[in-house]
């Protein structure tokens, strides 16, 4: 193998939302410089009070954080809206630009042209395969998905899934990287939509809907079964209420199973036309007076 | 209302297989005084012996149990072959009798014969529903399902499914009684192959087969993800070697979706037609060498 880093030294994000918030944070707290890109300086300010923020849950949550490292962490971390200044020492780049095919391939044609040769792109998108992005990098065995979970400090799996042109060698030194930065990495044989997490996430949330659409149960009802049959600490209901319930439309609306897209129309309007969204919006299945459901259906 | 016991005094359990035997017991132990039927003394010895199991079980494991109250439960259960001394003073009685149409049709014709004209027939199927066998009792109106969990001691829902002509005030009364028995009673509002909790399980189980047989991820990799994002002790192939892999092929080959079946055929010819059948058979998607998962793919 030549030419492929086994350690990166600097890493870049494209796109401060709310999961390139936490991965660039992330990544500089497990001590690696990083450059985090975006298309304003509106946006970049809102990131710096987001990692902010970060920090400071980091310092609650996280053991270790507190007393410097969290602060020293935000130290690392350098802003920029310039793409070619953002790629030009980055030996990754982790791209979280919103789930639009058009756009991120656009973003990729572009940073293709100014980041070095050697340069390892990752995408965390969610919903699209990599082989659907790869053409646009300019450099498609050096391209892969590499997809995060939101609350990255709790839930720390990265999903690695290449496409069938990306080089094996690129496909280790990512998984090498996700361990570095505290991720359990997943390793994804073949491309799969919604990797492993949300192929098993979306079916077992569909059962729910169904149960719902169907009436013969209620949120509180199925919630409380899986709970004691699982022993998990929530029912489909309630992480339905934390994703939010437009993303579950999203994903409904674009499911090849019918039953499922019905359940979409269904839980359009009962729920997202009367503005029950979810936790977010303080009532979904559940009303939400504070951080916690209060285990009344909504 | 008129005719329905609030309060049930007796109660007999038909069957005393892993189910029927914890069920008696649970009941018993909630102070009632149970009757167990089954259809020989050998499987009633058998029956002894699981229930002594149990005591000592509920000794270690359910506070308050130890120190005379799960040997006085022992104390509570009579045992008999005789259909007609297993009735005679049931209140209810729950039938808990292999999973096959024909025979618990055959169960309920002699037992609505034999039994007074009060008592209430609950039956703990997994898959058949009430409507299927409610013209075999002679009293569809004091008929419904109740199913029950396996280690009813810690997974202690009781999800009770009646048939449209199910009376609702004997709906209540079961539910009123799997409340007085340490159950969390799941209404099931319609009648719903699965219930609640294998219409949840099912698909979500389902998934991770489609991920196994496409050759997407391992059964570690898989089970990992989702404890990592869920906080579920376990995940789904542990799950399913924990319920067998037999009964996981079993539930494929009867779904209405081919891809279920599909993976119904992979299974059997990849573990079941191997000697692979989970926990019970030392080795399934993992290998046991005592009750623990060792982590190591099959």
């Amino acid at each position: 193998m030549t030419g492929i880093k086994r350690h990166f030294e600097n890493v870049t994000v494209l796109g401060t939302g709310v999961l390139g918030s936490q991965i660039a944070y992330q990544t500089a707290y497990s001590g690696f410089p990083v450059t985090a890109w975006d298309i304003s300086d509106e946006r970049l300010d809102t990131a710096k009070n987001s990692l902010e923020q970060l920090a400071a849950i980091y310092e609650q949550e996280v053991d270790g954080a507190a007393g410097g490292p969290a602060r020293a962490a935000l130290a690392r971390i350098d802003y920029t809206t310039d793409l070619a200044e953002a790629a030009r020492y980055a030996d990754l780049v982790i791209e979280c630009v919103t789930e639009k095919l058009a756009l991120k391939r656009e973003v990729y044609v572009q940073l293709g042209r100014v980041a070095p040769q050697g340069t390892i792109f990752a995408s965390n998108s969610s919903m699209l395969l990599p082989s659907e992005l790869a053409d646009s990098t300019g450099r498609p065995d050096r391209f892969l998905a590499m997809h995060f979970a939101n609350q990255i400090w709790k839930h720390n799996t990265a999903e690695i899934m290449g496409h069938a042109g990306t080089d094996p060698d690129i496909y280790q030194a990512v998984v090498g990287f996700a361990r570095q930065i505290g991720m359990e990495p997943i390793e994804v044989h073949k491309e799969q939509r919604g990797y492993v997490l949300n192929s098993l996430l979306t079916p077992w949330m569909d059962a729910a809907e169904y149960l719902l659409m169907d009436g013969v149960a209620e949120p509180a009802t199925i919630d409380k079964t899986w709970r004691i049959a699982s022993g998990m600490p929530q029912g489909p209901c309630e992480v339905m209420d934390m994703i939010g319930l437009a993303t579950i439309y999203n994903v409904n609306t674009v499911s090849g199973n019918e039953k499922s897209r019905a359940a979409g129309a269904w839980l359009k309007q009962h729920y997202i036309d009367q503005g029950k969204l979810g936790r977010t919006s303080g009532e979904g299945f559940y009303k939400y007076t504070d951080q916690r459901a209060t285990g009344e259906a909504g």
